[in-house]
């Protein structure tokens, strides 16, 4: 399995994770009847950008504040916050890393409830937690996670659904059934992606901007973009952009933009009218909206389907291809990125 | 006043916040009295870097779960999280925001105890909140924040003080009466500092890294090179920074790394060496330690003194200045910032 591959898996991976879902509607139900006043996800890496997506979700879904842990006050201060009415979460494709378990362990330990959020029911986060959900994505072998990533998404989206919704998460959110077509969708965007990654292939920066639902996609992306393709990239709120990072931007300078339908296309529209106008940007324009894309030079055609809440799930697929392509394009193996392994082990 | 001005005015400012500590400790003896389980901060650009501060301190000081919210849940989708037995905090120099404004004043009116840190007592933020805590900085000219970053970090550690010691802020953390000649001793790290920017100035990316305590000056120092110097700046906890980003790293690719005393520096030793000895990296260390420095191609030595908790407060001030004179060296105007304005209001 190569990494294009993994990338194609997808929908059937999410149609698979959609068939466990009374697995997760009764973790919801042993959840819901804890007295949970938030939520702390602790996760590295691909998976932080997994629970920068809870975020919004529980928030705006469940009406509940979602922090995101700091391994490193149990794993290096050796301090153990209390998570009294905390629900705690591990997210981590392989349940491997030390620092992560460590903080599900301490909330275990104080009677929270906790989940693991994982690819390997028999690691180390799976028995740390009291409840695991189990994406069983099957193995990841590229280096790079996609499949897994948008596994995590799902899961929670799921879990957000069915705690919800005590008749079942499908019930409570009936858009979850098209998350698999909405995804197979984003794939269909290749031939144009792999046309803008070409064309912009030999710069070596560029920045990444979304906004609520659609920041944990741009941190994503960029992610893709700097473990593959060794490009540069700096995601960005759109909120948090104008703090300063903006001026990065010359003429010329890439900018990606995540600018779906929903209610942050909004103050997308007003950046990207700022970015074409005054700046003068490169502007890869990632959207279903008509006038939104007018406002790219170079427009990536989106087909509206899922809600706002699910549309992260396949809205990263045309990142993952960028990252793909643009990798190829610089002359290097998206198979073999330097310097990195698969599971990374932090105490 | 000019930047260079308010970067040195820095040990005046934070020795008159140390008088404010009595104003500071009442606040605390409120929250104190109050069934708090976790903090909540909403803040924006430098702010959200205080704020990643405060996770670590709140953390490692109160053991208490300090999550940075998400805004636009409040702003953009309408939703108001519930903050029962939550402390909400909102950091902002200008107080202006009204995204940041609204997740406070909704946590005003759930009854949860709610915090404004802020250099304008008369501002909107300052109006929502329930207690105000005015870092007294005067007037902050520039329009990169030097010096009220440093009045909120110390703001939020003569906070956590007072929360864990009724006697008195500097009755349990005796230290804080170091921390206005710890900034003045990192103004004397100066000429090192400018002979290494003004060696590493043409180079357009880099990487900064730090770890716990460090990380909130590692991100702070990469956006004062964002916003100053237009230098693509990727800050990344030591810890994440293994998760992939570690790609963009070739022979002579710059890394700057904070790696002072305390818990996190055997990380950063690790790292480090792998830098040098593996990638062939360009490496600027900060740090108070011999044999890091000696790990680096260019080091900038900081005197001893702040202990771990408190010592980002001085150790974000060689960062300031290497942005400042990095911003020289490329032959721009760190008083005349491109395209961004001193107040940015996020609805």
């Amino acid at each position: 399995m190569t990494l294009a591959d993994e990338i194609r898996e997808q929908p059937a991976v999410l149609a698979g994770l959609l068939e466990r879902a009374p697995a997760i509607e009764r973790i919801a139900a042993a959840v819901r009847a804890r007295d949970v006043d938030h939520v702390v996800i602790a996760a590295r890496g691909t998976s932080d950008h997994a629970a920068i997506y809870a975020q919004y979700l529980f928030g705006v879904r469940l009406g509940l504040p979602v922090g995101l842990a700091t391994p490193s006050v149990v794993s290096l201060y050796g301090v153990e916050p209390r998570y009294r009415r905390a629900l705690v979460m591990g997210i981590s494709q392989s349940g491997a890393s030390p620092d992560i378990v460590g903080v599900v362990a301490a909330a275990r330990r104080q009677g929270a409830p906790t989940i693991a959020l994982t690819n390997d029911p028999s690691s180390p986060l799976a028995a740390a937690a009291e409840h695991v959900v189990d994406m069983g994505a099957g193995p990841e072998r590229a280096i790079a996670a996609t499949k897994t990533y948008t596994a995590e998404l799902l899961g929670l989206a799921i879990l957000a659904a069915a705690w919800a919704s005590p008749e079942g998460a499908l019930a409570g959110d009936p858009a979850l059934a098209d998350v698999p077509a909405g995804v197979a969708a984003g794939l269909a965007t290749e031939p144009a992606v792999a046309g803008v990654a070409a064309a912009l292939g030999a710069r070596n920066a560029c920045v990444v901007v979304g906004r609520g639902f659609e920041y944990a996609t741009a941190r994503e992306w960029a992610l893709k973009l700097k473990e593959l393709a060794h490009v540069v990239a700096d995601p960005y709120s759109a909120a948090d952009f104008r703090h300063g990072p903006v001026a990065l931007v010359d003429a010329g300078f890439p900018v990606l933009a995540l600018a779906p339908s929903g209610r942050a296309a909004g103050d997308l529209e007003a950046l990207l009218l700022r970015l074409r106008d005054e700046l003068g940007a490169d502007v890869v324009v990632v959207s279903d909206r008509d006038d939104l894309l007018a406002l790219a030079g170079r427009p990536i055609r989106l087909v509206p389907g899922l809600p706002e809440h699910l549309a992260p799930i396949a809205n990263i697929v045309p990142g993952q291809l960028y990252a793909l392509h643009a990798t190829r394009a610089r002359g290097l193996d998206p198979d073999a990125p330097r310097h990195i392994a698969k599971v990374t082990r932090t105490s």
